[in-house]
């Protein structure tokens, strides 16, 4: 296939399913296959097969490695030499001061003061320059260290690479759940910027185009579902609150929007408290721990919002980067 | 190679090389093969290659369902007709039911009127007759259910399958490692009774017979260091406590020992303390969801008991299946 790339040079031309194929093989030596899992129990109990993929074990704590792999895979042996910026307080900026180490180029990482001391901690310890200033001038920061540095802007979700390397979770799923003798009806993501779930659809459009995809939110960060109704980007007033720090972002990202759009199956939004029950179920039916933001689209099962109704229904666990006294509450809140 | 049965009845035969490869057809259709995970974060701080088996994420919660879908998958038809007793307040307990409950024969699992509800409900939900007793007559009257009934009793490991369906956990890490170019220098298992430590020595005996192995105990439940230095199986007198409720049995099985005693590298003893601080590593840097008794064997890497010194160590991480208040009350320790 043929990548068109539109002759408009402001709109960012969108990945191929052969970027995504690309992207698998370009991140291969840096991520984990990630399992699929199920439980027979919540099989039985629900009605039809849920599939979990773990992202929570991937190697820097989320499938946010998948993206910053492939694009600072990308680089070109100048871009790598002048190193590459991201801003994040968390998956994001872990995973590319990561790469940066261990694909030989330099990373600075704005984080914001709010930030858990333990996140940027563990960024300056993958080597990487953090730069801790207040949230609102976080992009101005991370464009001037762009800028005077003439370094690569490594976005979130905004990005033709990033967005390519998330979809190798859906090629990854596809594959996996075909040794389960699954196919996969529908596909619940965690979703914020939007990233994930624009990379899935592309994953799946060649190697299962009839999967329905919704994207879960955190109650109150709504960027997907308000996007949508109006057919342009929203962002979002700051001032909300939510244990979900994973997924509560105020912007919503282009790119992916304009994926996205027209091709999603709808949204569900999910309370923290509905989010804490998953995180306990992850734990006790799976093994697996997972921040609140990443049990979303499990917890959207759970409650029901959407039924198996027999069908094989996979949802992303998408990170484990929780705070520890946030998520040893989560398990004794019964 | 040909196995040997001992002309003494009373004695039972130790399986070979080559059950432990038949266990690991034998139980494909009913296990996981669980992931090998490793660190970069943890191998540079602790100077060495740390690999993690994630038993936890077994379908039952524990590697207990190795052993128990090797016995029941070895059943003859006549012994599949009169069914199967396990005694167990858990992890053996679950794994037995589902077992039972997926090759079509019938459970009655008799536990003690101590063990947590939960457990209790979900052996009963996997279809398994649940006998409740006190604690004393646990033994007894899985006894008498056993000759009363005319089923199979399947110990949870004291017995030629359950010990070989055990060893298939060695046989799937060293050909994980070699895909990490990697070679298993040492092995910890978390011990109790010594059906891991004595299935992962047969299965280590061709594909690694230079790996050292190591089991690890909780303090207080030193059945194995105890029998070693006595030269036979030495049991605990009860009374003792511990939150590492999977390995704080009273009792070392003789079949397990037999193949221990000889073999073994030595023997460490984890506290409640460290193998708390292992449960809050395993959930922020591999996402990993453990009951304590199955964090005993990274508790002694993280404490230092054994050095990495530039080598591969390998630590079983063996279950899941804590209470979630529990599990809850460690993460926030710190």
């Amino acid at each position: 296939m043929l990548r068109t790339v539109p002759p408009d040079a402001a709109v960012v031309p969108i990945p191929t399913f052969e970027d995504i194929q690309a992207a698998l093989r370009r991140i291969g030596r840096y991520c984990t296959e990630t399992p699929l899992l199920e439980s027979p129990y919540l099989n039985q109990k629900y009605g039809g097969r849920l599939l979990v993929k773990a992202e929570n074990l991937q190697v820097t704590g989320s499938f946010k490695l998948r993206g910053a792999a492939n694009r600072v895979g990308a680089l070109t042996a100048d871009e790598r030499r002048r190193g590459i910026v991201a801003r994040s307080s968390g998956n994001h900026g872990l995973a590319v001061a990561y790469c940066a180490r261990l694909m030989g180029t330099s990373a600075v990482v704005v984080v914001p003061d709010t930030a858990p001391a333990a996140k940027a901690e563990r960024i300056a310890a993958y080597g990487a320059r953090v730069v801790t200033v207040p949230m609102k001038d976080l992009a101005a920061v991370a464009a001037d260290v762009t800028a005077r540095e003439g370094r690569v802007l490594v976005p979130p979700a905004d990005d033709f690479w990033v967005v390519a390397g998330a979809g190798t979770v859906a090629l990854e799923m596809v594959a996996q759940a075909a040794k389960l003798d699954a196919g996969i009806d529908v596909l619940l993501t965690c979703c914020s910027g939007g990233g994930l779930t624009a990379g899935c659809l592309l994953g799946l459009s060649e190697t299962s185009p009839a999967t329905q995809v919704y994207a879960v939110e955190a109650t109150g960060f709504e960027k997907m579902a308000n996007s949508l109704a109006a057919g342009e980007c929203v962002d979002l007033a700051p001032g909300g609150h939510s244990i979900c720090d994973a997924i509560s972002g105020l912007y919503m990202a282009k790119l992916p929007f304009q994926i996205i759009k027209g091709r999603l199956a709808g949204t569900f939004a999910v309370t923290d408290g509905e989010a804490q029950a998953a995180m306990r179920v992850a734990f006790s039916e799976f093994g697996l721990a997972v921040e609140p933001g990443a049990a979303v689209a499990l917890a959207a099962v759970l409650t029901r919002k959407i039924p198996l109704d027999g069908r094989t229904v996979a949802v992303t666990l998408s990170g484990r980067n929780a705070d520890l006294d946030l998520a040893g509450a989560a398990l004794r809140q019964v």
